[in-house]
């Protein structure tokens, strides 16, 4: 696929090694042409990695189509997600070419990650876990009677190293009832002690965007960065605790090259189903990672994709109790042809 | 028009008073009707404000056909802005309904603030102003040797509360040079005596949004909140800081009920012209500020809004020396019959 348009920054940035908030790239044949504004003319000439022409303009959509005008091309492949209908309708309007719908074509180019993408991604684990363990130790001491939000906000100076990375999405810090809904919204709920929480977050290191999940229980040890044994005050959160860690445990022990996604999924969730707890694992077992923090392959009961080395995945069963409690244990992987390694 | 769809969250929310990130609000004659998943059905039915039919669903595209089929009307209006090529595919294939485009409907609907909008606004802006005194104090005290990335931190920590805010857009924080470029990202340059800094943020209060800058001269009086002088150390930086100063409080001062946004632009631009900085001016002078940090009028050269009594918007010139440095001033305003008032 030679000629193509790109409008989202992670296509962009995976294709020239460049992106920005405004940009569109384009591909027509051999030649590649990067088009943005003023504010990153410096930038985008030091940074790009590729011998791209470089358009600075403040109307990108009317360059675009001077250069498809004067390409003389037939057909141009987009991604339909990638632009709305009205710069689409701007864009393609009175031109003499027949546009080709490729749904998430980048994302499915991105798929096997480059040795080089998986020491960033693993970088930007690292250094989150490192966040998680700060966050264990200001739970243990400070942590009782402190709101979800504060969490939430702790969480994301523990994540971030106080700014210093951005994060992969908004952490997610949820206590008891609330952990039950797998996209809680931080409350002023108050932390105490006996309670389980549930931690979800990531950073991003050069781009490359790390994921995990932690509950909490209540009884701290100190956290063992792969040791995922938590002790809880009550019966219940450790009986269904422990049944999530052996779905999450056994799907990475078995994760292996040639083997389908949707059979990667039904691994952990037929160890929850047999618990008896098969209708609270509500979503998917996981989703890849990379630049966007959901990538290809997706990790479900309906997926087509065949497990490749070097793709990179989450592995994030979970059981969600409403009214109750939630529990989700997730890491990142990256398998390898002796199985999955977690990142 | 009584015949639309919105998957916007702030036109939804605009609509009937609730909103959530997965949703779709449709408007068919007198019944209107709110689809969303399973994770918002409680939230929906306790916080919806009007009387629509609610839907829940894991397909809400497949659920809106199926309300539109059934409704047999044959026009309906949407943003082309508000849907991807991808969505609006799938929602409008094989209907027999014809779809107009209306580019930004909700916003032009949101233009005259309620009084009741006003108040939230001001209250974001009253409690943002809270973070700009924190951050000034702290800058006095602890600011030197400190880097853009970790100031910006402070400058997020400090508007939101620790958190309790969400923030209407990560904010800027620009010494120098950096603070030339309009958006800034922040680097690990660090702050200096005699440095010229600035800050650009906002937070929401009830999903209202507030946007504010200061350009903080070196020489620190205490922050009066209404009061703009700033002292600094570089004759030049002082220089251009009262021009741009003189620009806003004249744009602000001459706001007028029934005036072109064009002209209001005119102004302040006219005295940065008159001081010969006038290409160094290089955005529009303003935006107007609701749900969305931007909404309407533009108050920039080309803007064919005339003001009205109860739009609230920035006036925020600024003077941008590339590699040297740049000045902003940004109050939020409210227009009244007798001129405009800063919130």
């Amino acid at each position: 696929m030679k000629n193509f348009i790109l409008q989202n920054e992670n296509a962009i940035y995976y294709s020239c090694g460049y992106s920005c908030d405004n940009a569109i790239y384009i591909s027509l044949g051999t030649e590649t042409f990067f088009i943005t504004d003023g504010r990153y003319s410096v930038d985008v000439k030091e940074n790009i990695k590729n011998n791209s022409e470089i358009i600075i303009s403040n109307d990108l959509i009317k360059e675009a189509r001077k250069l498809l005008k004067k390409s003389k091309i037939k057909k141009l492949h987009f991604d339909p997600n990638d632009f709305s209908v009205a710069t689409f309708g701007v864009l393609s309007t009175n031109l003499d070419i027949k546009f080709i719908e490729k749904p998430n074509f980048s994302k499915h180019k991105r798929i096997i990650k480059t040795d080089n993408e998986i020491e960033l991604i693993k970088t930007a684990m690292e250094l989150a876990r490192g966040g998680f363990v700060q966050f264990q130790n200001y739970l243990e001491k400070d942590g009782f009677g402190k709101s979800e939000q504060y969490l939430g906000f702790l969480a994301q100076t523990f994540l971030s190293d106080s700014g210093k990375y951005d994060l992969s999405f908004d952490p997610i810090i949820a206590i008891n009832e609330n952990a039950a809904k797998p996209h809680a919204i931080p409350s002023e709920k108050l932390y105490q002690k006996d309670d389980l929480l549930l931690f979800d977050g990531g950073i991003k290191y050069q781009r490359y965007c790390s994921d995990r999940t932690v509950t909490f229980g209540s009884n701290f040890s100190k956290l063992d960065l792969y040791q995922r044994e938590q002790i809880f005050s009550q019966t219940e959160h450790q009986k269904v605790y422990d049944i999530v860690l052996k779905a999450q445990q056994e799907a990475i022990k078995k994760a292996k090259v040639g083997m389908k996604a949707s059979m990667l999924d039904k691994i952990g969730r037929d160890i929850i189903e047999q618990s008896g707890y098969g209708k609270y694992f509500v979503h998917s077992t996981g989703h890849g990672v990379g630049l966007d923090i959901h990538e290809y392959p997706n990790i479900s009961s309906r997926s087509d994709f065949v497990l490749e080395e070097n793709m990179v995945f989450t592995i994030e069963p979970g059981i969600y109790l409403p009214n109750e409690f939630g529990v989700r244990i997730e890491d990142t992987v990256v398998l390898k042809n002796d199985g999955a390694v977690i990142l």
